[in-house]
Parts: structure tokens; sequence; C-alpha cells
């Protein structure tokens, strides 16, 4: 399985990917889901991949591939990141007409879904998400952030705390707590985590970090966050009608809904 | 959609489910998804169900009504919880038998999973999901809870507070944040809310709850939680590698992975 997030704020952007990938539970590896193109100054692009790796890594070869083709539209030429969204989901849909007939012969699935943002001089940072197929939608202002991979786990952190005017450093926290509630109930999604954030209108990369297993920081936060629900949840008010200091438990029992037939 | 859990505690069960049930968006209503048999004193069961909605009143209506045959084993004179996990079984093999092949002629899906819990005079409380094919498994001490429908969003804050020896209250406490996560995160799950406990050992049933729209209490809970959540989260540390106070934003950029080819 795979968990990657990216977050569009009015400070920039933040992409995030852990690193296992497994094919059964008896082949578990490391592969980094995150790629990016970088020419300062003109073009910062980040992808992010989940899937079937085969069919992520080749078609983000294939793009990187043409980018050194200079008599085509190319990730390094096109103007928008829109058409960078098109060029991704053309690449993928390449590598699946040609993979698809083979995988499918072997009842393998070839899903493939990434993320894909970034800048590009001349228009604002923009977000997409490229399906499977090799449609593609992007992010807006209501709904500022896209997950793929294993995302349910991690939303809820995401639902309640992220908007567009979130500062950056709030949201890579946001981020990495994020990843622990996911990493808690899926063992399938696992460090390092690849992290980077980009600020808006620099068009420069962020630095990239990687947090290994034992990273200080993230070991720090997951501890702090797990001891901060508990006294959250503690604090929360008891129900009174189970065995409140007045109450008997069955002080107020309801009538069953179904008695067992007289006979 | 659904979300229904039940937790098997040192102290007793307790169960909780939606009232949701869509078949398409435009079709929404209310349905109560857990079904109680009580004969105080000999047993105690309750019954809670996700999926076909069809597939599963018709499954619990066939093992109430075979509970008025008293030639045959049925739910009101079988002597262990297992037996009763079972019956449910193969009420459940029964009307997928029958309407499965008609279901499918219009690509319905017959998928039903049931949460069985309870205690029978003799032995201990017990906990069991019947998956569709009506096979079942039972809760242990490693794993004291099963979910059913919308499980993701809401498990996090199971797995990190409930044990076997949480008691009710908490554990109450415990189910209505996990609902609240997941009404958050899936608008297709839905109040009221039907809980109940069972104290062990009693084999009276307690007192049922079905908690509204509005519900004062549940209210209070989800906004003290968010509240709760947010503050926790303000008090994590920030990271310094994005913008710590130190630290420029660009004083230490990595090496881009992919730079446009020379050309």
């Amino acid at each position: 399985m795979t968990y990657c997030v990216a977050l569009k704020l009015n400070a920039g952007l933040v992409f995030a990917s852990d690193s296992r990938t497994n094919a059964g539970v008896d082949q578990i590896a490391s592969f980094k889901k995150m790629r990016t193109f970088s020419n300062a100054g003109d073009r910062v692009i980040v992808i992010l991949s989940s899937g079937n790796l085969s069919v992520t890594q080749n078609a983000t070869n294939l793009l990187e591939q043409q980018g050194r083709q200079n008599d085509v539209p190319n990730i390094w030429n096109v103007p928008s990141m829109f058409d960078v969204a098109g060029l991704l989901g053309t690449c993928l849909r390449e590598i699946t007409h040609r993979d698809r007939p083979h995988l499918m012969a072997s009842n393998i699935d070839v899903g493939a879904t990434f993320i894909v943002g970034g800048q590009i001089a001349g228009e604002a940072p923009r977000l997409f998400m490229v399906y499977t197929e090799g449609n593609f939608i992007e992010a807006t202002e209501s709904t500022p952030f896209f997950q793929i991979g294993e995302t349910k786990y991690g939303k809820p952190i995401i639902d309640r705390v992220i908007r567009p005017e979130t500062p950056l450093n709030e949201a890579v926290k946001c981020v990495l707590v994020s990843f622990d509630s996911t990493m808690r109930s899926n063992v399938s999604v696992g460090m390092p985590i690849d992290i980077v954030c980009y600020e808006a209108n620099k068009l420069v990369m962020g630095p990239e970090q990687n947090l290994p297993e034992g990273d200080p920081y993230f070991t720090q936060i997951s501890a702090q966050w797990s001891e901060g629900l508990r006294g959250v949840f503690a604090s929360l008010p008891e129900p009174t009608w189970i065995c409140g200091p007045e109450n008997d438990l069955f002080a107020d029992i309801s009538p069953p809904l179904t008695e067992p037939p007289l006979s």
C-alpha cells in the first residue's frame, strides 16, 4: 500500500509520501514515491504516486525521457501545470495501454494514481490528481488537498486542520500526524516519509526531508499527539445514562425489541 | 453506507450503529441497524448489520421467525453465542442464495455483514462478526472490537483507547468520538446513533439509547473533542526544517532529483 498527501495552501504547497511497497505480505520493499522536477526561476514540479509500481515508475520515466526531446511539448517547456497534468496522464495511458493485457493475464491490478503539483512562472501554484484512466482534477479552495493510497485513516485530522490559510509549518505538522494515524492502522504504510514544501512564488524547491524510522521529530510528534489525545479524551464528560454518579446501570431499562415467544 | 461498532470488554459489551441507508445519493432513508433479543436471566443478544438492507433485514427476520419454532435449534434455545453466530450465518446464506441471482441481474451488491454479540447463561459474553459468505470470526483479547460498514475513519481512536480493561463509560465516549470522526468524513453515515451497553454477567440488557441529530451530549462531546484536538495540535512542536526561528526556508536546499537537460 501507499499513503501520499499534498496540500495547496495560500503559503505554498506541501507534498509527502511514505516509502513502503508490497506485493503480498512476503514481498515488502522500500521505494521512493516522490519525484521532483526543478528548474529554479522557471518551474518547480512534484509528483507523488500510488498503485502498481511498474506502471507509476514507467509513466514518470517516460515523462522524464520526453523532457529530453526539445521539439515536443514536455515537462520543461509547457506553459502551465494544467499541461503538465495532461502530459502525465498521457504517459500513464501509454504505459497502461502497453502493459494492461499482460498484467490482467496474471490478475495483477494495473491501477495507478498520481498527485502532481507545483508552479510554473506566469501562473499561481496548482495541484492536480491524475486517475488510473489518465483523466485528472484540480484542487480548489474548498478542498485544498489530495490524498492517494490508504487515504481514510489520515483524513480526519486533515479535514479538521487544513484550510487555505494554514501556514506551511502547521501544515507539515498536520501531515505528519496524518501519517502517524495511517501507519498505526495500516502496517503496509511505512517509514521513511519523504516530505517537501514549496513556498508560493519562489520558484525554488524547498528542502526535501527524508524522515527515517525513529526520526526524533516524528517520534516526538507521534508521542505527544498520542498523549494529548488521551488527555483530551479523558477530559470529555462521561455519558450519564450508563452509570453516572446518580444512576444505577439498570435504573431505566428500555423494553427489549424482541422477546422470546410465549409457548 | 453504514457504521457499526461493537466492543468486548472485561466490563461487558458495547454496541452502536448509525441509521442512514442510501441507494444512491438521491435515496437516503433512516433505518435502525441494531436488533436486540433479550430473555432476562437466560440470554441477551444484539445484532448490528451492514450492507444490502433487504438481505440483512430478511436474514434477521428469518432468525427471529425460526425462534418461534420450539422444535428446532433457534436463537432462544441454543446453548452458546457460537451457535447463535452459526444460526445467523445460515439465515444469511439462505437469503443470499434465494436473492443473489435476482440482485446480480440488476448489478446490485448482495453484500451483507453482521456483528452479533451477547451472553447466554453458562458462558462468558462473546462477540462475533459474520461475513457475507456466512462464515464468522470471534473477537479476542488482542482485538476486542469489530467494525462494519465505513470502518476506517473511526478506527484510529478505537485503536488508541480501547483495551479489554476499558470501563463501559469510557468505551461509550470512545465509540461516540469514533462516530464523530466517521460522520465528519462520510456524509453517508448519519444520526441517529443507537447505542446499548451490556454489563457482563447481568443477563439483563442495559438501557438502549437513541441519540438524534442535535443530541446535547453528542454535540458536547463532538465540540470538546474538536477543540481539544486543535489544542493538542497547536501544542506540538513546529518542524525546524521549514522555517524555524534560526532557519531560513531556503538555507539548506537539497539538490533536486531531476534537472532540465543541458541543451
